[in-house]
């Protein structure tokens, strides 16, 4: 069977979701290629060492660009800071390597279009880690939606929004820099929904949008009594009209207080509706509109081993599915398109796809105006 | 104590809530005033008259303009098509009635001016019956957010969607024409969602809204081979910003399959949440981020003795409230505002700025543009 | 129409629901007789005329014998103290009255037995005022399972639990000593749910029971400082096989923190199974074994007009039941039972057969053995 | 770092758990000791060849006799049917291995007893699979309670009902067969509802069970036509009594249609209640009796980094826990008991106290009386 190689830069929050899900993929799945955990970069080698050792890898090194020039790595995965993704992923694409990066793809739709395209003349796969789409459950919404089962879908709303900056007095991060972070709740969140919109309803066309930045100053992490300025935006909504003729609401915000994980939506169509939130991820609401009289009513679907991926965490259904699940599922398309040529997707052109949205809905709230995508 | 002479015209679905509302008030409340069932108009002298005789009315008759102009009615309370609400209020309150609408207060702005004129230089009292901003759980909510205990209100999202046109092969009826019923799901539910954002969080200032006729024609009902136009909007969605500052986002439909009751609403604070759907209208969830690390979530508060209104209708929490105990509220507003000079709210001055954001709404979507309210 | 004169003797928490479903039943509902509001008897003659103008009764007296030997009074209506119910029903019977009595229907089923006997030889009729098998639904609930939908029962659990003892420090009422009340947590509200077994899967043949006095003492009301002994249990638990081979198992406790109307029922089925609780009284869970892999769920129906007596109060789905609005079907029952001769259930033999199972309970617990009903 | 060498037997469904387990551990977990996936044994050396190279273990063999005498192994996982547990487990000990058994640990307390004797007579240690009280949520529960937070318990509910053989036509297997089985759901599912009483609330000493095979006969598997007797229960319930004095009810079964993962509880006392499902297993309900009046509630508690465990897995709130990440903190247990000498438990010893209990309720539902534990 063939290796893939695996060169993971960072190892925080996300880059220890990627190595749990590294470590159990091989044996929840039938990949078809062998995952070489081969090297982590961290900002030095001390860390680098330490995190290796940790999370399984072979070697270790200071400074990525080290390892995306290693000829050991097929693979580069960023999970680096928002503002290093476009970086990285050329320098990894100009030496050939496959790349598997984090969302945002990037800060700007200039740069995601630079990266796409790289990847292109370069000929190398390219994967986009919106894990939640990978869920079991959405999986099998999109099922339901594919087969026609709630009919034509007509209105989409969904929303992620999270309030781990809703407390004033939370110091300022590199979430609230534009240099660091691009846009704020919509580039850290929304990315998510925008994606999800995209795997469920379809492309998004037209965009009219609106944000706030509620906190305005925050203090500086180095100097409490002191007041920086917050330069991107808390919350953000937009009316979208998507190519196929629905039209939807997405909202996001960062200072949603009680939303932990609150991304959700709610798909109708002409013949019925299904209700999601990912805090309750093994369930799915369903409404058919056919149903006899009296008998009417959402069904709670718990996901189970009749649903895409599910059986190969557990045989029984409703026993239940964990965030890093969804990455083990990521991981396995990894493996699987690179090893065998099996689709990858969202790629680099879906996160720029969302980058544009995000972007328009951003020019939108500015400019007070609808803006095509 | 003073009487309160009411005299009703229409008796459908509506005037039904009204009449066991009437009958229900004196027992649940210590009224101001003693409901007096006095006459009821309907289309005809034979429906009249048995309506009469099942609501408890003590007179009627098949003519309204009869009712507006008798001497011994003191409130009209119209319970008519929408698009007799103008000429049966202005007709009541030239003969100085008060007077007591179903929501919406009009088909256009300008009429609700006009009505809203006529009121003011009558001196009589107005009443829109908004009947859902009455239910105990939403005085709760609004008691909480007055407090101040989830902060100052940053954002809403609200709902009204029902299904009752879902189908595409349900007959064409006065809904979905423009000259019965005004705007479509707008004036139909959004109205009722719009007054509940005005009384949870303030006026709207702004709004960028869109719109969808879903189902473009239905069977004619007189002969189902023939197909007639649907004139109004199906479904809609508008971007809000209040007064106060607070963002928002509205969004309505009549075919949102598997919404029996679809008035839902978020209101987000900074330092806590508030999330509510009238399907559960005897639950409120509340979530104070203050709570201490561990123990913060959602709260699902059962409406009881401890908030307004509900011991009335009977003294241990959670028993739970009917659809009609909200009409009672409303009732007992009315009785007590004509006999005691209590305040009466939502009036007339209301319905027209609900009306007014509506409208703007409906434009927004036309124009494709941020409209002033 | 036959007029149905009511005499009621008390007009505290329950007597106040009674009211108001007299006031709103004749809106609601086609009734086949007129209810009149005849006679209110309360514990002195003040009191009795001032509730009597409250709930609109036209006379009143101090003395309850005074109603109950009255020629003006067809049915009467008991809503007094548990420890009365007997002498009360049995003066009532003696003067030829129908009875309409609060549940338990009395303190022991000897007594019980007393009063079912009466009424048999009086050839008067009798309701029992088990309320929750009037919502619709529950009547929904008996409706499936009468026609098969969840195939044969094989099990229920049931709860009757709510919080209003749970504090140690709330003062010794009448429900804690065996004079006035009987049993505790078991006469005062798993009355209900054995009723509401028997609705809905029959009778019960045997009972294997245990129940607690937590809170062993309480504050004399009348002195703070001294404390009273606590006469009966405050929880209480049975194992059950029902006539029908099913088994089953109903706990009650009215120190269950939280529970503020937790009547709640698990019915499963070979087929399917149902779940209810009355804090969500217009919902009910529907679970269909035989619906398609991958498709299976509990449906969330709610109460609309195509289930039973809904269309009355509204013919809008989902637009909400109150507690009251059970109390109204009753009175449907006891108006067309008596003035038309249609069934009225629960009668005193369920009473009786209710009381039957409670005692069976209760001395099973202390004698720690399974007992024959 | 001390190597844990682990020999596996099985590796069916719940082996498949304790391989992805073995697989996540080192990654999640800071482990006090190497975890070595030395040895697998299945029934035949190919199954166990293919299902070693699966699942990431060094060895394999046909022979398990082989596996417990192997000199590399230090603990053997015996994820065997039910009826080999107490052969392998003493063989393993006989060779001076530590056991990690999977549930229930024997098919009688009388097998239970000598396997407790046997492991302690040789001083290795002992862990029991009981996986669901390592679910950080129910971690948190225990946590609650034993802070006093709701007072002290008065009472628990539990059940832990699937529907696995819900349909007549399954065909018969393991489960309904007294030889293979011992008890059906008591031995199966209640086990664990019962060691979370254990872990909750404490041991119980008295019990009253009533037990039921519903569906008497079952196909052959082997030949659809013929119909072969069901040995043991499909449903069971009980009446507990705790050492502490607190009353309960559990309640089993593997026909209860519509529940994929019902294991439930309700821990009510003297301040509070606590709500669980494992449906739901990221989610604990609190409520507090203490709470200001009209603020009273449960609250949903989403796991989080500030609970037990959680941040292993994953540093924000809300993001959601799987089945097999109960069983990644139960290897942990194992790997840092055998390591470093951590308390290892449920052991064998609570093995034998949950056998025990389940024992009495089938003796007791027999018997037709109390039984002491």
């Amino acid at each position: 069977m063939n290796k893939v190689r695996i060169g993971m830069i960072g190892s925080g929050y996300i880059g220890r979701c990627h190595a749990i899900a590294y470590a159990q993929a091989p044996t929840v799945f039938a990949l078809k290629g062998e995952i070489v955990r081969e090297m982590l970069a961290e900002v030095n080698p001390e860390l680098a060492a330490k995190q290796a050792a940790t999370f399984g890898f072979a070697r270790s090194t200071g400074d990525w660009r080290e390892l995306v020039r290693d000829p050991g790595i097929d693979v580069v995965d960023i999970c680096a800071p928002n503002f290093l993704h476009k970086e990285m992923a050329l320098e990894a694409i100009r030496h050939g390597k496959h790349v598997y990066s984090e969302k945002p793809l990037s800060l700007s739709v200039a740069d995601a279009e630079e990266m796409v395209q790289a990847a292109r003349e370069a000929g190398v796969k390219t994967l986009v880690g919106f894990n939640y789409m990978k869920n079991p459950t959405s999986q099998l919404a999109r099922e339901i939606i594919a087969r026609g089962e709630i009919g034509e879908v007509v209105h989409f709303y969904g929303t992620h929004n999270e309030d781990y900056l809703a407390k004033p007095e939370t110091p300022l991060d590199w979430h609230c820099q534009k240099a660091l972070a691009g846009l704020g709740a919509l580039g850290d969140l929304a990315a998510h929904i925008v994606n999800m919109a995209h795997y469920l309803v379809g492309d998004i066309a037209e965009v009219s949008g609106d944000m706030m930045t509620v906190i305005k100053q925050r203090p500086d992490p180095k100097d409490a009594t002191r007041l920086l300025p917050v330069e991107n935006e808390d919350q953000a909504s937009a009316l979208l009209r998507f190519k196929n003729g629905a039209h939807g609401v997405f909202e996001t915000s960062r200072i949603a207080c009680g939303s932990k994980m609150g991304l959700t939506y709610v798909v109708t169509g002409t013949k019925g509706t299904l209700r999601y939130t990912q805090e309750r991820m093994a369930e799915l609401e369903l409404y058919l509109h056919d149903d006899p009289a009296g008998r009417q009513g959402f069904k709670t679907i718990l996901t189970g081993p009749a649903h895409p991926d599910y059986a190969n965490f557990c045989v029984s259904a409703g026993h239940g599915i964990g965030f890093n699940d969804q990455k083990t599922v990521e991981i396995r398309d990894l493996i699987n398109g690179i090893a065998a040529g099996d689709r990858m997707w969202p790629d680099f052109a879906e996160g720029l796809q969302v980058q544009k949205v995000l972007e328009a809905v951003a020019v939108s709230a500015v400019e007070r105006r609808w803006m095509t995508v």
